[in-house]
């Protein structure tokens, strides 16, 4: 921590206690921080920027609401709002900053590191009082990003990130549940459809559908790797299913995959769940309504938004990082097996 | 327009012609522009936001930009983020205010019109230089939200809103071009199911769906309203399918209920398009991967992206109201009939 050095305050730290940090005058702080109205020398502002990171300075948003006529404020960065996972979250997340009298503005990357830089330049800027981070960077990269000490939360993170607090859902654990669901059907090939991932990373997803599969006793099943998107489980399914020996079941690591798995199988003329079954990861809505409805391991993405917005409105008042994992559930839709024969025109479900 | 006892300025407008206007000095202009950071009476304050409204004032946002080391930035109020609609929108905004150096910063008002009118509030103090609008709201409801005189385009209107730049589809146009399709499939009964709107008002969806039917000298088939929602369409297929007469085909005004529409169908035992064909409004890439493939309306989502980034940073320089409204297409699917019996498990398409 870099801030081991400088001892806690005692009280809440103010913008002359900023001033007196920097060696510049409490007006010259407020330009810094209000983004003007005068010029401040880059040199000087990053002097200032960097005591506002040291002291944990935090401007009085309450104050600063009255003057403005505005609420207080979030940021939200997402990778992706067209995936229907980061909608819902997103949408979680507004319901918990509004309980607590707090609005939300969200930037959406598309997963470019450039934006998201720039994106997040322009919410600290704007005086968000906190962020909450979707990201597709890994730990390291996530310290580069001019966060300039803004209370900052990680969300959908598998992992502890060192200095970050980070909110996730036990995805090792759920992948471990939906694949070990497949076993009980009595499957003893089950593929895992998934994303790409930097080269030597095993994703926990990933460890969690091995370490099913191997304490069954089973030989592990085949990969298929492609885009986190309805064309990229697609394109993965017509590689695992078109093959000579297909395996009978997969855990497909993300609802927009399985939606595009569920096209190639119709496409291969193969039924689900009577000649493949799928479980899927995230459990969003879309999921309920695609044909079989599928089986997942749904993400709390109610309690994950909740612990976001209470963590990182927590900040500054507790120094230690806090890495909260949240249990995922496995709901059964048609596409597993549990309810019998595919829910399709010609067949009648035999259950539910 | 209250513009009008005003000369149009011969340059551009600059703080010190605010602080003329107003009687105040040009700081007191800019702590009311920046939210600080010296205090400024409310009634002073209001007077400086009648005098930048009534001059059209906009702040230098290049130099702001240079100084705090942000880009140039466009407000997005969207009503719901988890329509796949709005997602795509939004992703075709960010890419095309990329384009021109701008970033966006996205709201969510999910329908709450208190909370649009603070994120409205929000944006404008957090000084966008634009605002783009997709609202809910009436015309004369939407001249009520504080935007202060930033530049704004309202999107997704299908109607002119008098005082505002508005860009939208041609929905009726396209309401036509749907039904129209189905009765040359053969359909004599064509349901319509839509939203509920406001009493007394015709929506353009549902004047399209009219003109068509009456065009082929057709009686009007039923009307199902419901949410635009998955559980909507849901609700309103099992009321319309579920009668003792149900039509043969039906028009569906957003790709959300016919994917509900979908699965209601598929409860009630009929097949997708023997049983009963669909065509979709919108276009998503939802409806591309909904089985079979929804036959859909599709609206020019980027072309509507780009003309309204492009119209609200060109407002202030000219100062009529632009009404632009861009031409859908028909992309066919599996659900209408043109592509044989259903690509479902058991039967292969015919063609495509």
């Amino acid at each position: 921590m870099t801030h081991s050095a400088v001892p806690p305050a005692r009280h809440a730290v103010t913008r002359d206690d900023v001033a007196r940090y920097a060696g510049v005058s409490s007006a010259v702080v407020s330009y810094v921080v209000n983004g003007g109205p005068r010029p401040v020398a880059a040199s000087t502002a990053l002097r200032v920027r960097q005591a506002i990171k040291v002291l944990g300075y935090r401007p009085n948003a309450s104050a600063r609401a009255l003057r403005t006529g505005t609420t207080r404020l979030l940021g939200l960065v997402v990778p992706e709002i067209g995936n229907p996972l980061f909608a819902e979250l997103a949408v979680a997340i507004e319901e918990s900053a509004a309980q607590r009298g707090y609005d939300v503005m969200l930037t959406n990357s598309e997963g470019d590191p450039d934006r998201e830089r720039r994106q997040v330049s322009n919410l600290v800027a704007r005086q968000v009082d906190g962020v909450i981070l979707t990201t597709m960077r890994t730990g390291s990269d996530v310290a580069l990003l001019p966060l300039d000490g803004v209370p900052t939360v990680l969300l959908n993170r598998f992992d502890a990130v060192p200095g970050f607090d980070t909110v996730g859902v036990e995805a090792e654990a759920g992948a471990f549940l939906g694949t070990a669901h497949l076993i009980e059907h009595g499957h003893e090939r089950i593929a895992l459809v998934i994303g790409g991932g930097p080269a030597g990373h095993i994703e926990a997803r990933e460890r969690g559908w091995t370490a099913a599969t191997r304490r069954a006793g089973l030989d592990d099943g085949p990969i298929a790797r492609d885009d986190f998107s309805r064309a990229g489980g697609h394109r993965a399914a017509l590689r695992l299913f078109g093959s000579p020996h297909p395996p009978s079941a997969a855990f497909v690591s993300s609802d927009m995959q399985a939606v595009g798995v569920l096209r190639a199988l119709d496409e291969l003329g193969l039924r689900v769940p009577q000649d493949v079954a799928l479980v899927s990861f995230d459990g969003t809505q879309e999921s309920e309504y695609t044909l079989p409805r599928l089986t997942v391991v749904k993400q709390p993405v109610q309690e994950m938004a909740a612990a976001a917005v209470e963590r990182v409105l927590a900040i500054g008042a507790d120094s230690s990082n806090e890495h909260s994992l949240h249990a995922p559930r496995l709901v059964i839709g048609g596409s597993c097996g549990c309810l019998g024969p595919a829910a399709s025109s010609e067949v009648r479900p035999a259950l539910g």
